[in-house]
This record gives C-alpha cells, sequence and structure tokens, in this order.
C-alpha cells in the first residue's frame, strides 16, 4: 500500500478526475459508462473510469484505469476487498489517495464501497468511525440530512456527536444552509425520553461546545419533511426508518398508479393531475438525489444506489466534483475537532 | 390495593362491561362519550364510563364510576399514576383487576395508561415486560402487527422473543391469522446483519423452541406493507419506524390533496379518482384500526390514539369487547409459556 501523501488543496482538486467504478450496480458499465460520459460532456467535469477494458468496453472517449477483479453486489464486503485487491472499487479509492482523483462515486455494493473508502483512504484523524449522510426530500427546499444511515449498527455517543458535526458540516456544504440545525431522532421531544444511547448523545449535544446547533430530540412523525437539516441517529436506526420511508413511498406510488389505470374515466383525471404530481415524484427520487456520502474517511465518496440509471450517476459525479471542489474534506475535518 | 382475584372465564368475561375513561384524550369528553354510546345501542356490548360526573356530563344512560381526578394528557406518566389514585385511568384499570371490567380502553396518556395497566392489572407470570402492539395496514389484507411500538425504549432479546410470542398471539385471535408468520426488523436479511440485540434475538427465534413461525429478518423497506404477519422490534425502533410512516403518510396526503385543489380542472379530476381514493385512505385511517393494544398485562387493555372521534373510540371498544371474550389474556398467558 503506497503511503498516504499529504491532501491536494481544493484548487488543484477541480482539476483532478472523478473516480467511477464503471462495475458498480445492477446496469453496470453501460448506464455508469453512460452518466459519466455526460457528465463530461455537459458539464466539463473530467472522469476517469476504473474496470477491466473488456468488461468496460467503449469508454467513449473518457481515460480508463484498467483493473481485473470486480466486487459483485452481495459479496461479503470485507472479504470482497480483502480479496480482490485489483477491483474497480479498490482501485478507485486508491486513486483518491494517491491523489490521482479528487473523488469517487460508486453504485455497486456499499459495505465494499465503504470498506474500500476506510480502508485505503483512511480515517479523518479524531474521527471514530465514519457515517454515511443521506438526503431527505422536503418539497420546495433544500433536503435534510439523515446521518448516520447505515454505515454503524452499534454507535456510541462519542459517534452520534460527530455525526451531528459532520453532518451539519456537509448539509452546509452541499446545500448551502448556512447554520444547519440538527435534531436527534428520539420517541420524545424531552431530553428523558429515549434509549440509554440518546439520552446520553442529547447530554453531551446540549452541552454546546460541539460547534453544532442542537434543537433538541425529532420524533420519527418530524422526519418527512424534516423539522431540522441535520437528523442525527444510529446506523440501524437510520437504515431500517430511510427504508421503510423509501418502501412505504413506492407502495403509495404504486397504489395511486393502480387507481389512475382503473378505467378510462380515472386515466383521463390522471392525465390532468400528472403534470402536477411528476414534479413532486422526481424530488423524491433518488436519481435525482446525488446519492448518499460516506463522511469521515479522507477523501469525497459517493455511494449511489444499486439501481442507479445514468441520470442518478451523473448527478452523483456532479455532487462528487462540486464537495470535492468545495473542499468538503477539510470542512469535515475541522467540524470533528472544533477549536 | 384490592388482591387480584383469578380471573374470570372467557363467558364470564363477555357479559361484563368494557370500561371506557371518559376523560381520555383531545376530544374528552364528548367524543368518548359518543363512541360509547355507539357500541351499546348498535352492538349491544355492555359499557361503563370512569371519570368525574360534573366532567363527563350527560351520558346517555350509560353506567358512570365516578371519580375525582384526571391525568392530563402531557403529564409525567410514573408520577400521574402514584399520585391520582382516584383518577379515570388507575380506576379503569382497577375494574378490570377486580373483575367488574371485561377490559379498559383510554385514549389518553400513553405512559399512563401502560402504567395504570401494569401497576393495578400486574403483569401475567413470566412476562419480562408488556408491549404495545399496533397495526400495520395491508391494503385489501388482515394488518400486520408490530410489537413493540413504544413501551419500552431498552429491550433485551429475551424481552424481544416474548414480543414475538405476543405478538404472534394476538394476530391469532384479533385478525384470525391460522398460524402468523413473526419476522425480526433488521438491516439485511441475513442473521449476522443488525445490533446485538437483533443478533441475539434472531439466534434465540430460529432455535425454533419458542412455539412462533420464524421466518428470519425484514428490512424496513418491506414494513409497509408487512411481509410478514408479526414483525418483532425494541420499542425504541418500533416507535420511531411507525411515527415515522404516520407522519410521512400524512405528508403524502396533505401534498395530493393540496395538487387537487390546484384549480378547478384539477378539482374535477380529484371528483373522479376520490371514490377510488378514499376507500384505500380508510385503511390507513387510526379512526378504523381499534387502537393499539397492551400486551403482556393481566387484562385486556386497548390504547387509542390523543385525537380519537367517536369512531375511533367505537372502533376501540368492539375490539377490547371482542379480545376480552376470546380470552386473549389466556392465549398471551399460554404463549409465553410454551409446554
Amino acid at each position: 500500500m503506497s503511503p498516504k501523501g499529504p491532501r491536494p488543496a481544493p484548487g488543484a482538486l477541480a482539476t483532478l478526475p472523478v473516480a467511477v467504478d464503471a462495475m458498480g450496480g445492477d446496469k453496470a458499465p453501460g448506464e455508469i459508462v453512460a452518466g459519466a460520459r455526460r457528465a463530461a460532456e455537459e458539464n466539463g467535469i473530467p472522469i476517469v473510469l476504473v474496470g477491466p477494458s473488456d468488461l468496460v468496453g467503449e469508454t467513449g472517449g473518457l481515460d480508463l484505469v484498467t483493473c481485473t477483479e470486480v466486487i459483485a453486489m452481495h459479496e461479503d464486503p470485507a472479504q470482497g476487498v480483502r480479496r480482490k485487491k485489483d477491483s474497480s472499487l479498490v482501485r478507485s479509492a486508491e486513486l483518491v489517495r494517491d491523489a490521482k482523483a479528487s473523488a469517487m462515486v460508486s453504485a455497486g455494493n456499499t459495505g465494499a464501497t465503504m470498506a474500500s473508502a476506510l480502508l485505503r483512504m483512511g480515517r479523518l484523524p479524531g474521527v471514530i468511525r465514519p457515517c454515511i449522510a443521506t438526503p431527505l426530500p422536503r418539497l420546495g427546499h433544500a433536503p435534510a440530512v439523515l446521518v448516520d444511515a447505515g454505515a454503524n449498527a452499534e454507535c456510541s455517543a462519542a459517534m452520534l456527536v460527530q455525526f451531528a458535526q459532520m453532518g451539519a458540516a456537509f448539509a452546509k456544504e452541499r446545500y448551502d444552509i448556512a447554520d444547519p440545525s440538527v435534531a436527534l431522532l428520539s420517541i420524545g421531544e424531552e431530553p428523558t425520553k429515549g434509549n440509554p444511547l440518546v439520552k446520553q448523545t442529547h447530554a453531551l449535544l446540549a452541552a454546546g461546545d460541539t460547534g453544532v446547533r442542537f434543537l433538541g430530540n425529532l420524533e420519527g412523525r418530524d422526519l418527512l419533511p424534516s423539522a431540522a437539516d441535520v437528523v442525527v441517529t444510529d446506523g440501524f436506526t437510520g437504515n431500517v426508518t430511510l427504508k421503510a420511508l423509501e418502501g412505504s413511498l413506492r407502495f403509495l406510488l404504486e397504489t395511486l398508479f393502480a387507481v389512475f389505470s382503473t378505467d378510462e374515466e380515472t386515466t383521463a383525471a390522471a392525465e390532468v393531475l400528472l403534470p402536477h404530481l411528476l414534479p413532486i415524484a422526481a424530488e423524491f427520487d433518488p436519481e435525482n438525489t446525488g446519492g448518499a456520502m460516506l463522511l469521515g474517511v479522507d477523501g469525497v465518496c459517493v455511494i449511489s444506489h444499486g439501481s442507479s440509471s445514468s441520470v442518478a450517476i451523473y448527478n452523483a459525479i456532479k455532487v462528487a466534483h462540486d464537495l470535492a471542489t468545495k473542499g468538503l474534506v477539510e470542512h469535515l475535518a475541522r467540524a470533528v475537532a472544533p477549536a
């Protein structure tokens, strides 16, 4: 493993390519390469694809860093990263580590993406554990940020405080929210409500020396739309809640569309309503959100969902390039080590 | 405190009245009394209202057990129950304990309802902690049951196993599901996925001697509609998830209705669709579900939501009477002590 050099300055990062795991996701490599080409052509973002050249195929003129292995979607993450040192995921993380890429984007195996980023880029100084930040749509407003959306099934209060700090720094850079409000997901607004982890975390955040603007506890009913800019929770609760929301949204949408196609009359009515409904549905569509972000590693790492089409990859690359250029990693490092 | 006598036989319970806390909920006593009167008049269910006679007012011929105190909606539950021994909640629980009522129903302070039931009725033999069972709608099918929906913020694996056993017994009696399937809420289907509590619980349930038909882990995305008849989780995760689902459903419904009222054309389209949408909305409406049920105390206790109208109370009373008559408590007692 190469030793990690000093982090490139944000200005330098803007000229570095975004490393795109061409083999990640259910629709790889076709949709991945298409999304990367669009980001290069329409936005002039420098790109380097990573993958075995025979599998990736035509890159449309994009640079390719070749490798020989691919970690499959449902492969054991730790084993995959340990055994497949020449995989597209591990090589993508190494490009960031070696200052040959500004950021990495993958729609592949989430656990293996986290493990690759953590093992190759390393943690930011002082960070106990990285976490996943996921957008929570708020119609007509900037999304809120949920941390941790699933990186850590078991958390300590000190970890949750860092998630709050990193989540706020991320919300500021990602959504231009000047002084993001932070709330703790719990089962009641009172500081005494919750499990031991939540009560301890509440006490630490309320003490006021963490650098975040802490609103207090937030209940599940205030999650969509979120009453706070950043919602902090452990990765178990965060993952269960996020997936429950995603699943119910999908179910309701399917139910609504089934009603629309009942008969000719309902189909005609649906045609009147669809122009109003589609922009709303678009705000909830993970294709448009730019993906989730791994916070706390020494590099920018965007985790796109497994079913990403070229649109999702295009958006994820834009977000990755933008945040690398803005020096997200520096901001995160400062957030967890307030003066 | 009177000593607890032997539990009346289910046959005897059918002739006992349901004790209805006339002062519980945001719309008490008006809507509560109205719902109780309807249950008595339309369904012939014997009812006894509980509350201060000057506050309850006209009972429409229903019996009233008078008391002098009321525990407020946001009063500290433990303190309320300790200090207000002559409150409508405590007296309702005592009527069940003393075999003067078959069941109790309250839309009041949830924590105080649990505390009253637990302290006055007592736990069933062997039950570590009671839990709250809440219906999860499955359109066109019997609802699934979520346990624990919020009684216990902190749980052990042994508690979760009992929640599974009681939840299955409840699903059988409440929804006539012959052999309910049980799943454990987690962040992945594999037994190795989850926090330590979930992994321990998975091992106990998979061992196969608990008397429940265990399917394995279930992810948040499979919660609405639920892939299992009973979903087991700790009360923290259960409460956060349930409220997140309730909040997002309300938000989406409001969003949909806002679109409907955009202009004349959308209003006309909405009129075509509403006859199809309203039956679906009704299945999600907590007014129609019959409320949540406290499982594991030595008596039937239905917890109706705080904003209950007469319809919700009417449905809750029907459920309480039905389950008391079916001997729910006996079934729960047997479920936690399999031969």
